[in-house]
């Protein structure tokens, strides 16, 4: 995607910008998780969406800040919550400065990015953005929940990944045609388009928690089944493996940890239940959906640049 | 204060009906903060302030969750970094649900009162509103940091609270003058009144931790000085004991935890050197000014009614 690297460049002069607060320890802990290689895709998402809408201006720039202030903030207080061992890359924030400091700038972040989205005048922008902010931290309580008690199937599944994930990257497109001023039409498009590629996203995401290289991914494989978490492709292995093989899954996943040779054993039966390439399947077909939905877009460069960007949810190595 | 009994019956009613989340275990945690027996000091202020720039529909009732939400939210995550042993006289939510609940309902309840701030069309609201929120985290910040380093002068204390406290109470004043369409100078006013307020209440919750009985306080007196917060007695005793007993004040700030012959002698120690004087004296300055904000106002039954407000905040037992 070299043909981004000038937005890239602007992203990342801009996500310095805005972030900081007077307190030199808020800076510490923020850059510790903002300039860790994210890989920017939620404010890439906002300047295309804008730009296919029509929108020229550089102020762009300052709004994609917005969901990737977000995210950090989100993964600052996930991080505390899922206790993970490994974020970008790097040992969380939690584990360097504690839970309170990690709390306290995540909420510092949520706060600093609603305020940079109430500076441009179309209140929708705003109002777009807190309503994702209360559906991610509900999509995190349904899997706080869901571990204690849990249960697996596809709707849930579904529904915790639009919260958790998808309603964001969907946020991060609509903000772009807002500020562009599309049609209703328009604004919708761009938001399926987000939708469609954020659970594709997610599902992509837990096929590599299994066949990544945890180097390159930036995170341990394996956490999710070590965290009892939901996702598809275990979904689709407790539904069609054979009652022996089903129950030895679930009580791995109620354990809170997972050996290697376990670990071995689960990728093995994703493998033969179809789980790995079901979900594969999955998100190719809502890629589509994605590409699709900008049908109603005449042909230009940057339409043809977000069909790449679809393309590389789905083959991206980290 | 009977005479805002009609009021207070509106706020409450209102406080139920935006809260709610579709699950229900996060409206469990919310309630469990919210309907606790809260002053509603913040709520009351914002319809006040609306009244007195001369507002007069009811749904400044749903402005006036805002705050509350707010506070509430902050709450939540207060107790989690303090590890506080009581709230409102009872049981901290992370102490019956855990810190990961805690940390994601305050999430949820901060993005709540955001999102409902930016259902009215002035834009000023929701803009105020995010830039409180950003200094409240900033405040526990600062506190949390002078924890691990204690340095403690009157500026670095007026600088907290403002932070931590008067910052929203200002808020929750001007964004009722934001709904009622007040002019600049009735906006600056009633944020006036809310910050002088707001530091007030501060003062008097300093001394509160020293002298009120804990059942009637809602939380345990002493806890300030076990955890070695900054407050304007211990900063007055600090700056005016002799050198023997300020090394000791100073070891007991740094411990952690205080005995109740410590306590004792540190209460008598404030009492020695007027620091438990001289910041209710700076309350009753701050009160003045208070009231003294609202000279632009005509006189009104709600003028003097918001004055009493101010005298209450004053002379408070919880």
């Amino acid at each position: 995607m070299d043909f981004f690297q000038p937005d890239f460049l602007k992203i990342e002069t801009t996500l310095k910008r805005h972030f900081a607060s007077h307190i030199s320890f808020v800076n510490q802990v923020s850059s510790h998780i903002l300039f860790a290689g994210g890989k920017r895709l939620r404010p890439l998402l906002t300047v295309c969406a804008a730009r296919l809408c029509g929108y020229e201006d550089d102020d762009v720039y300052d709004l994609s800040a917005v969901p990737e202030y977000l995210h950090a903030a989100s993964l600052l207080h996930d991080d505390v919550v899922d206790a993970g061992e490994m974020r970008r890359g790097k040992t969380p924030a939690y584990k360097i400065w504690g839970n309170n400091a990690a709390v306290l700038v995540g909420d510092f972040l949520y706060a600093r990015a609603i305020e940079l989205a109430t500076r441009f005048e179309d209140i929708r922008i705003a109002r777009s953005i807190s309503k994702t902010v209360a559906l991610m931290s509900e999509g995190e309580i349904i899997q706080l929940l869901h571990a204690k008690v849990p249960s697996f199937d596809e709707d849930t599944y579904l529904d915790v990944i639009y919260r958790k994930t998808a309603a964001l990257i969907s946020t991060s497109c609509r903000i772009g045609a807002l500020m562009a001023k599309g049609s209703l039409d328009e604004i919708e498009a761009v938001s399926n388009y987000g939708l469609y590629l954020g659970q594709a996203f997610q599902m992509v995401d837990d096929v590599l928690d299994f066949t990544a290289d945890s180097n390159e991914f930036g995170k341990l494989t394996g956490t999710d089944l070590a965290e009892g978490k939901l996702t598809l492709p275990i979904v689709v292995a407790l539904d069609k493996a054979p009652r022996k093989k089903r129950d030895k899954l679930m009580s791995l996943l109620c354990q809170g940890f997972t050996s290697s040779s376990d670990f071995l054993w689960v990728k093995e039966l994703l493998m033969e239940t179809g789980g790995i390439h079901y979900t594969i399947k999955k998100a190719r077909t809502l890629v589509e959906s994605a590409c699709e939905s900008l049908d109603i877009f005449s042909d230009s460069i940057i339409k043809t640049n977000m069909k790449i960007i679809a393309l590389y949810v789905l083959e991206r190595k980290k």
